[in-house]
């Protein structure tokens, strides 16, 4: 056996042997994995610590957004008993996501129970706060009164078919006699009902905003946003594969997003206790979300006061499908120009939107908004720093929140 | 340099160039780490192929409960393209769980995103289904009317503490005027109100159970079983780690379990349409869950009528506390047995007890039984293969349903 073989087979018997030790710790089901160390450990000093037990990696890295962003991921150094360790630099308040990546494979932290998917993968999550207020603390659920979070079944005529939504009903609801008014907030491209509710936050930030003051007590309604699936994957009768994930298993809709909107304000305006009316509407989304509540506010402009654009797929062009191809005609759609006519003669309250700077849909956005400042069409505009990112739609829907209803 | 440094630089150089290409991979947020290989894939055989891509791994095993129970793990083999795969045997319909072990680290599977916890660890799951009626398809959604689940928190006076449970009312229950009966359903030792929505399949055993006329319909709660605890982690003020599992961290409950669980039935009687009588009324849990559902109901005798302890931690001991340490004392305890002696004289329609072969708990379990048989106490039993694990508990769920409410 020459040097290098000798080595090879060294590691490899070392590596077998750990299997082994891993397997007899598994057959324990539930408690083996997270014993050892900490991780993430959020330090007193607002750094973050992240750890892995992994004594026969070569490189062990971090990627997440609490790194700088030109720098992608960073590079994790192995301590005694190998144990490999990163701290980061004293970090912002706010929701973080990573994962580990181990000899080049992505992997997530097994000390961290707290896993959210996005679309179709998973990440780790941990929160930074240092005091009631800031944006961490607006993000994770504190010692206020909570509100009640339902998965719904509900059935809509128009799409011909049962589907999933999520309710968020504020502290005080269940019991009480009083009425709401109702925020609908919609996905993005590939999520689901299951999107807000969790990398979103939705229902902290209600609790929280709520508990402040920030925001009145409101319902929040959040849709599956594909007219052709049923619920978010896992959730409906369909392979428990990828092909469940991102609209692509129903086949044709009966109709759009916007189409059968009213479906769901016409369920919850009769199952819940709402104030059923404009002024008490709101509808917003991110994204693919966006394009829905720019879609859906101007087909029904009676149905809301509130209009919130985040990142938004909002466009001015007529789009069609032509042997299936999506055809984007040039110059503005005179349909669309009639009905953004008949919505803003409505005078709705409130149009908001928020975009990144680094946002890819920034410069649509901007041929939008010289669109309605053209026409003289009121709305309120924010820009953060950025792209195309959770962060910042935590944030505008905490912007959004807090101008509601007022 | 020796060729043992020359072989492992290469190694690290390789690697290192993996990770950056992965990390720029994870730079696409969502969409980057299932896309090239399918795991796990069930075949038409009823086999099922387990697949990662590991190009530079020495040794990689998958662990589940798929396997033979003497098989801890199986070594999973490297085709072409550095996926490593291995191959299952026919399988029973069931719903699994499983996990990768590479070079010897425990490993989620980044190509399937269906994680469930149990407890403080994270598994993959998979559901084998054959036919309609199958146990894998009691356990997957299915093209069924559902239920709704929702995460409520309520107030428990005996506790002082805000508390939250998951509530799922049948299709049908929204919009309706029926009432319903109620089952409890307990979670066992450092679960939490998300185990029985999750690895217990709570959800989707009612509602198939219920379409195909297998259960009659009725509203499922499932609390929270930690006295000095109000939720789930991550979903009250505590630190985000692992000292929230478990039930250890707000110190000294206000009450026990069995007597606070007044306050969850007057809760769920007032703001549900529930048939308010011990007819109408079932408890159970899961081994920890189990010994609640045994001092629940012999606390209070006139508040259920059907009882199941399933692989229940259910002892006819006296236990104390002596200086923080748990004295249990030989023989029947009086108290214990007075109330069980009340508890038959009412008649309960059905106590029903379930237990697997190697259960830790068996043996307890048995002197239990001895003790009811020798009181001549009328109750059904079922034993199962296996031990303490949630494919029986699933199964009793589905058994001890059907029962219920005839």
């Amino acid at each position: 056996m020459s040097r290098t073989e000798c080595v090879l087979a060294k590691i490899f018997s070392m590596v077998l042997v750990l299997s082994l030790a891993c397997a007899s710790l598994s057959a324990q089901e539930a408690l083996g994995h997270r014993a050892r160390i900490t991780s993430p450990e959020i330090n007193p000093d607002g750094s973050v610590t992240f750890r892995l037990v992994s004594p026969k990696a070569i490189t062990v890295a971090v990627a997440g957004d609490f790194l700088p962003e030109k720098l992608g991921f960073a590079m994790m150094k192995e301590n005694r008993d190998g144990v490999w360790e990163y701290t980061s630099d004293i970090l912002a308040p706010e929701l973080y996501k990573y994962h580990f990546i181990v000899n080049g494979m992505y992997y997530l932290d097994p000390s961290n129970i707290f896993v959210c998917r996005d679309v179709a993968s998973l990440f780790n999550i941990f929160i930074v706060s240092r005091e009631r207020g800031d944006r961490g603390w607006l993000y994770q659920a504190n010692d206020v009164p909570h509100g009640n979070v339902s998965k719904v079944w509900y059935s809509s005529p128009t799409l011909k078919m049962d589907k999933r939504m999520t309710v968020y009903t504020p502290a005080g609801y269940v019991g009480g006699k009083e009425r709401y008014p109702v925020l609908y907030l919609l996905h993005g491209a590939g999520g689901d009902e299951d999107a807000w509710p969790t990398l979103g936050r939705a229902a902290q930030i209600l609790d929280n905003m709520i508990a402040e003051g920030l925001a009145k007590p409101m319902i929040v309604v959040m849709t599956n946003g594909y007219p052709n699936t049923p619920a978010a994957p896992g959730e409906f009768a369909a392979d428990v594969n990828v092909s469940t994930i991102g609209g692509r298993v129903r086949g044709e809709a009966a109709a759009t997003m916007e189409e059968s909107f009213p479906d769901v304000v016409r369920y919850i305006d009769k199952n819940y206790r709402t104030i059923p009316k404009k002024s008490a509407r709101a509808v917003c989304g991110l994204s693919m979300g966006g394009g829905h509540a720019f879609l859906i506010s101007k087909m029904w402009p009676d149905m809301f006061d509130y209009v919130g654009l985040f990142s938004a797929a909002a466009f001015l062009n007529k789009v069609s499908y032509v042997d299936g191809k999506r055809v984007v005609a040039e110059g503005v759609d005179p349909v669309i120009e009639e009905q953004l006519a008949t919505l803003f003669a409505k005078q709705p309250k409130l149009y908001w939107i928020g975009i990144g700077e680094k946002d890819f849909l920034y410069s649509g956005n901007k041929v939008f908004r010289e669109y309605l400042d053209e026409k003289g069409y009121p709305y309120e505009y924010e820009e953060t720093s950025g792209g195309h990112i959770w962060r910042n739609w935590r944030i505008y829907l905490a912007t959004f929140a807090a101008k509601l209803f007022r």
